[in-house]
């Protein structure tokens, strides 16, 4: 393994040697171990989110099975009224749970999945997309320069000749470009990898943050009411 | 309708008149509505203890995959020490979230959905086997009535209807019998109903109560970790 860098150089995109192909290596396997990672973090921070959704879910059906009980014409109802309005403030209360359920289900969406959705979508799908630009590219330089090393050496072939130089020199500056571009996003996803693995988290130590000021005040005002 | 009592009266379990029939079937109804009730209580309590439960389950998963990235190998492992400090910081703190939802689904489990099972499989299935034993004997006493009113008048067959009579007072003190337990049950049941419906929910209330203080210190802890 070569000494590592912590940057693709730029201006050795055009001279494309076999150093700095070998420095690209370690980056792109970089990446991959990183798109592997950020796919089963995704993975658990979405079992996360399924669990407190469903929380919110339960809980709501939970709150209305409370309520159906006075609903439920019992043959012998003497005396229910005082369950009955037990159950009924037992509901509100954890409806008023299930609200707080269901708002931290969309902070954890919002701050913790979907940063991790983002970084995936648009950063690391960008990688893979240069990568196939950048090969395809550098197949049609390959075969640029294998079509002039075959021209037949003779004086009448120079028009022949002057269109696959020509070529040639398109290709080389279409592959260039897909270099510069490829190692410039590679570059940035070492900057961009160490935010992506610590925003979600901190998203959702916030979003943890706002619920346990609401479920507080909601404990504080359930206990009171009771006396 | 006849005008409901509160209670089914023992010493009327012997005479079964009409009357008593038929607010026996008042109190038959009140508990069959009773048990497809608590039946879908139960359903709606073992929806929150899953999704209690799946919580603590996701919380774990995500606290072993953000250690997970210090295991990683990533090609380019420079400055990354301070990502996988932080994570790290972030896994105990989730864990430590995941004991916290643990503990309330045990809670739950033993404080809101295990009263509500135990009602169903002591009170309710009590009720319903006494009332199968009630059938059975009061069939058997009616058929050995039936038996009864059809002997022959003739003074020859007095060894058999001594033996009939026999059968026929047999079967009374067992019908009696299955009847005092049966009413005996029905009654209980409306005692129990009340705190049957309401214990569950003052220990859902109680398992918030201890899960809210042990999370408010939770956060203490992990807020003044942060600075």
């Amino acid at each position: 393994m070569p000494a590592v860098h912590h940057k693709l150089l730029l201006e050795e995109a055009l001279q494309d040697s076999p150093q700095t192909r070998s420095l690209l290596s370690v980056f792109e396997e970089d990446a991959g171990t990183l798109t592997n990672y950020t796919n089963q973090l995704l993975q658990s921070m979405q079992r996360v989110f399924g669990a407190q959704n469903e929380m919110a879910l339960a809980t709501e059906q939970l709150s209305k099975q409370l309520l159906e009980y006075e609903k439920q014409n019992f043959a012998l109802a003497k005396g229910d009224e005082e369950v009955i309005n037990t159950l009924q403030h037992f509901a509100k209360s954890v409806e008023e749970l299930n609200s707080l359920h269901a708002e931290l289900a969309t902070q954890i969406a919002d701050k913790m999945v979907f940063p991790v959705v983002q970084f995936r979508e648009k950063d690391l799908t960008e990688i893979s997309t240069l990568k196939e630009i950048f090969g395809i590219a550098s197949d049609e330089h390959e075969a640029a320069m294998v079509k002039y090393s075959r021209l037949p050496k003779k004086r009448e072939n120079e028009k022949i000749k002057a269109e696959v130089v020509r070529e040639v020199a398109y290709c080389r500056r279409k592959q260039h470009q897909a270099a510069m571009q490829y190692y410039c996003a590679l570059n940035a996803l070492q900057y961009r990898k160490r935010v992506a693995m610590l925003e979600p988290m901190l998203g959702y130590t916030h979003a943890q943050h706002n619920l346990i000021f609401l479920y507080f005040y909601w404990y504080l005002k359930f206990s009171y009411s009771l006396y």
